[in-house]
């Protein structure tokens, strides 16, 4: 399979395409976010890239808490909207329902089928952007995307963000189940 | 929208499953993450989360490099073995063709589209994982996988994996352009 070389770049497949709330100057802001990831099971913890003249990391910095909100399809509009307006410019704060857990300052998007309360363990500067690791302190999912009681992916129906295109998509089809199909492999 | 508070959990949609190449041991090692996501632009930055106890983990310490490699479903078999056996019991060496870019003791897989060589800027112990944040060295994309020199995510075809459900899915269709669809909401 031949490569080409390209400039070192960020190409991860998929993104995801979350929303970050936190608490500026009083008021809920929410900010849109691809570059975010699970890091840890215990603690559950994840991290979540922001440009330190973001709005949302101010909040963060302040009050050391902040949410991650996985948003369904239906909300892409919205989602898009949040990447595209600084809190500095738009008031954000009426876009979402918002609700509170333990956290006090962590505003929880209602809209949202996955809210993860976050605090804070650990900043690093890595240039452009502060790599920011929360622990998840709770974890709030919208019944109607539940099977069984466990979160179900396909009524969560997430947005998937695709790097250099510029896309969001949704969720395809089951390719196969995980630490199972990989038993059967003849290595 | 009803909520119901969960145990606190990792619950991001979607997650990638990528695989991380180390040098263990005069061996290239693959061990398969879902736990890995974007942190920056300059430089070029990633984390990824690994158990300290993992074979891949030693070869990252011993070496500061690495490889992340985005695989295309049709790989979803060597993925999930990758992720199911240590390379403590079996030899993962020979499992892909294997090539190396500028760090040379950062394998990177042929038969997957991206490749992304990484050097160790940061780790930080964040309880059951060590978080790893990488600086994206080099990136090498299959020719077959560009659409006018640019990588496509449809050629490309990454799996998701959703967590819970445990499951590799495709890529689903396009929701809307993103930095675009959201400039029309009245707000």
């Amino acid at each position: 399979m031949k490569k080409t070389k390209l400039e070192p770049d960020t190409l991860l497949y998929p993104m995801p395409a979350v929303l970050v709330g936190a608490m500026v100057e009083g008021k809920s802001n929410v900010m849109t976010a691809a570059w975010c990831g699970i890091t840890a099971s215990k603690p559950p913890a994840l991290t979540v890239g922001l440009r330190r003249e973001r709005q949302t990391f101010k909040g963060i910095e302040t009050h050391k808490v902040f949410s991650i909100n996985v948003p369904s399809t239906d909300l892409v509009e919205k989602v898009d909207y949040c990447g595209i307006y600084s809190g500095r410019k738009r008031d954000k704060s009426d876009l979402f329902k918002v609700f509170y857990g333990a956290l006090e300052q962590a505003p929880l998007l209602e809209e949202c089928p996955v809210n993860l309360a976050c605090r804070v363990i650990q900043t690093v500067d890595v240039g452009s952007h502060i790599l920011v690791v929360g622990e998840i302190v709770e974890t709030h999912v919208s019944e109607d995307c539940l099977s069984e009681g466990k979160p179900d992916p396909v009524k969560i129906d997430p947005l998937i963000y695709t790097t250099v295109s510029q896309e969001y998509r949704r969720l395809g089809g089951v390719v196969a189940k995980a630490f199972n199909v990989g038993k059967t492999l003849k290595a």
